[in-house]
């Protein structure tokens, strides 16, 4: 069969990266695909500036619609990012029936219900395996592999720099600005590290997971996102102590008031599995009513692992090519008409166990007071740790592990804390997940 | 569209765990698969047995070629396990144009040459996710979500049996005897558990693992096998004093000289992931030189875990049903006319690292002895422990750890200094991977 046709947006990292696992590989994946897959056309900023791949033979353009405007190419890989003009783009490509495979995911957190109606409407695929997790095939293992299961949770450490920097806090006891400084120095961290740090890529990420998992329209307005710049080197040793990894994650969760959508600093027991992944790697934990526990592990970012699925992507669309389109995985896992309108559940409502670390006075009745506004609230203890006060200081620190309660609850309780004299910093609070 | 209707060979364990999950999610597959799937006639030894799923409105026979005979049915999904008469009952199916679904590794490891060239000639497709590995959605992984990379290699811990012994003996310091007895109580070994702690089920696993992953066809008498049954409690606490945990692996290599096939116990440095996949988990870790390094892990097998891969088989067959059968993904994750004839390396010229513990008499010169032996057949050594001669006794154990070296120098090693009469009882030998 002859070659397939492709366009790629943007020639960066990930563009040159996808040129070069295409020609490296070039072989494999045409005894694979039965075809060759060839770039024919490429579009960047710059053109001119020196690159890491090869682009002998393929069409150079500053202007991506030009790309897109080719009528030799049949798939458009996007790779600029953004969401403007990637949204134009893919949806200029998709107006004239060509195919669209994209590493964006605040393309397809933000767009993608729109995107993806109007590949619907034009019988075209939309594929974006590298928007989550980098080279880990978790959208197909979600999307199909899973495709038997009543999804009931999943949890995912899916930004690369939050994890490297809280690897490097526990391993070296070190500060968040200390590890964050060294992480842009080694490029893990962008120079404005707003988006990682603060959780808006992981909620990107956990927007698309949650939407396949549980066939629910994308709605990444409704998650709630807490970065991990706070997190101190004190909460990760005490955590420590305690058995627990503090991890950025993004959870998931089905429950019978709705869905749980929310990125968060969580502590999580040493043992469990994903816990012990460090640096920065990715995984997620998924959790199906007939497959149990399963998770998946892989580098979640760089040039190569990324194109490795950009790549699979493409060979999943030419396979497809010749396919019905209603015989086709669909986009959010669910046929189109087909999604469900379960509401995503307040953060107020949902219910997590915490870790709080308070820094009191070192007086008598201090605990008791605290207890008994637990007590209004319906909070209960599972541990507490008290530390010796500091020798000559009249403070002590008191950490608090509790059961599951609401949220809500548990924001009264803090306020209330807060009033007491006898509380004198503000009350740390971590929330807990036992993942099983 | 119309459900589709399917045929079971088998209602034990996986077959009844099949027919509760596709009632049980019946809602959720239609609405990912876009119709329905039922299962309109199954086959048992006995019909009359009491089970654990609901039977109405399904044609029960005790012959299973009235199932693959049954006009009605479009796929038939054996679940029958051994090869026969479960190769006859494929190829029958085959030749009736009918799809195959199955989850015996024994059949695909043995016969799946045979079987998928008769699919291949008569376009039927012969899914088989829930052969290796239960659960874990692997082949999809392997077969199409690392489709653009070369595959390095992978190691896994594919017998969940065998796992709960490795794993009971190291936290509890028992004997493989022992916990091997109380796994059979439990029911995760069977009465004979040959095929499990002799590592035959996973040299069937791997088999397929490595045809998918190279493109080689299945080579199932290639595999060298060694099983835990030898492994002892004090090799797994010298283990874990030197940084290691013992794990039962496959493990297949793509090398310049071949492709290593191989199953054995393994020490790994305990930090790795799969180090500390415990009880009767699995996991394979498959190394891409795109994607890097990356872990699949979930239930190994289960009724439930195995029919959850049943049925995302069953619905990737309904999903390409009406798709050309060259652009399908191929059985073997390559085009049938573009697998490779690389050979499989003979275990003389495996190079691995070795943990080696000897127990010595306790005089001057038997480690120069032991030393000279290795320098002669180029070991390095990498670590040497050696435990204080016991309390009155004339002996001692030495650990040894080496470098890497070809496993037919080893082996003359071994021999030579098993003819030293220093050396008290036969030398414990296990390889070692880094897994990097």
């Amino acid at each position: 069969m002859k070659p397939v046709k492709v366009g790629l947006l943007g020639l960066g990292t990930v563009g040159c990266g996808t040129i070069n696992v295409l020609t490296r590989n070039g072989d494999e994946i045409a005894r694979r695909a039965g075809r060759g897959i060839e770039v024919v056309a490429a579009s960047a900023r710059d053109i001119q500036r020196p690159r890491d791949c090869r682009l002998e033979g393929i069409r150079l353009t500053t202007d991506p619609f030009d790309v897109v405007n080719d009528p030799e190419v049949g798939i458009v890989v996007e790779l600029i990012g953004g969401t403007s003009p990637a949204r134009e783009l893919a949806l200029a490509a998709i107006a004239q029936g060509k195919h669209v495979v994209t590493a964006n995911k605040a393309l397809i957190a933000l767009h993608g219900n729109e995107i993806f109606a109007e590949a619907q409407k034009r019988g075209v695929m939309v594929a974006f395996e590298a928007a989550v997790a980098g080279g880990i095939p978790i959208i197909k293992a979600i999307r199909e592999g899973l495709a038997g299961n009543r999804i009931l949770w999943l949890a995912g450490i899916i930004n690369g720099t939050g994890n490297f920097i809280l690897t490097e806090m526990r391993d070296k006891g070190r500060e968040f600005d200390d590890v964050l400084a060294e992480a842009q120095r080694l490029g893990y961290a962008e120079a404005d590290p707003t988006f990682d740090v603060e959780g808006i890529d992981a909620a990107h990420k956990l927007t698309i997971l949650a939407s396949i998992a549980f066939g629910i329209p994308l709605q990444f307005d409704k998650v709630y996102t807490e970065g991990i710049t706070r997190v101190t080197r004190e909460d990760v040793a005490y955590a420590a102590e305690l058995g627990y990894r503090i991890k950025h994650l993004g959870v998931a969760r089905q429950t019978d008031q709705g869905i749980e959508l929310r990125v968060h600093p969580t502590l999580i027991p040493h043992r469990r599995l994903i816990a012990n992944v460090d640096g920065v790697m990715n995984a997620v934990l998924v959790k199906g009513d007939a497959v149990g526990p399963t998770l998946y592990y892989g580098a979640g970012a760089g040039a190569d692992p990324t194109a490795s699925a950009v790549v699979a992507d493409l060979v999943d669309v030419v396979r497809a090519l010749t396919s019905d389109p209603e015989n086709r995985v669909p986009h959010l896992a669910f046929q189109a008409d087909a999604l469900s309108d379960t509401p995503v559940l307040p953060m107020e409502d949902v219910q997590t166990a915490f870790y709080l670390r308070l820094r009191v006075q070192d007086k008598p009745g201090v605990l008791a007071d605290i207890t008994r506004i637990f007590g209004d609230e319906r909070i209960s203890l599972e541990a507490v740790l008290q530390r010796e006060p500091d020798e000559q200081a009249s403070e002590a620190s008191v950490i608090l592990l509790t059961h599951k309660v609401r949220e809500g609850n548990m924001n009264r309780a803090i306020e209330a804390i807060r009033q007491l004299d006898t509380v004198i910093a503000p009350v740390v609070r971590i929330r807990m997940e036992t993942l099983k």
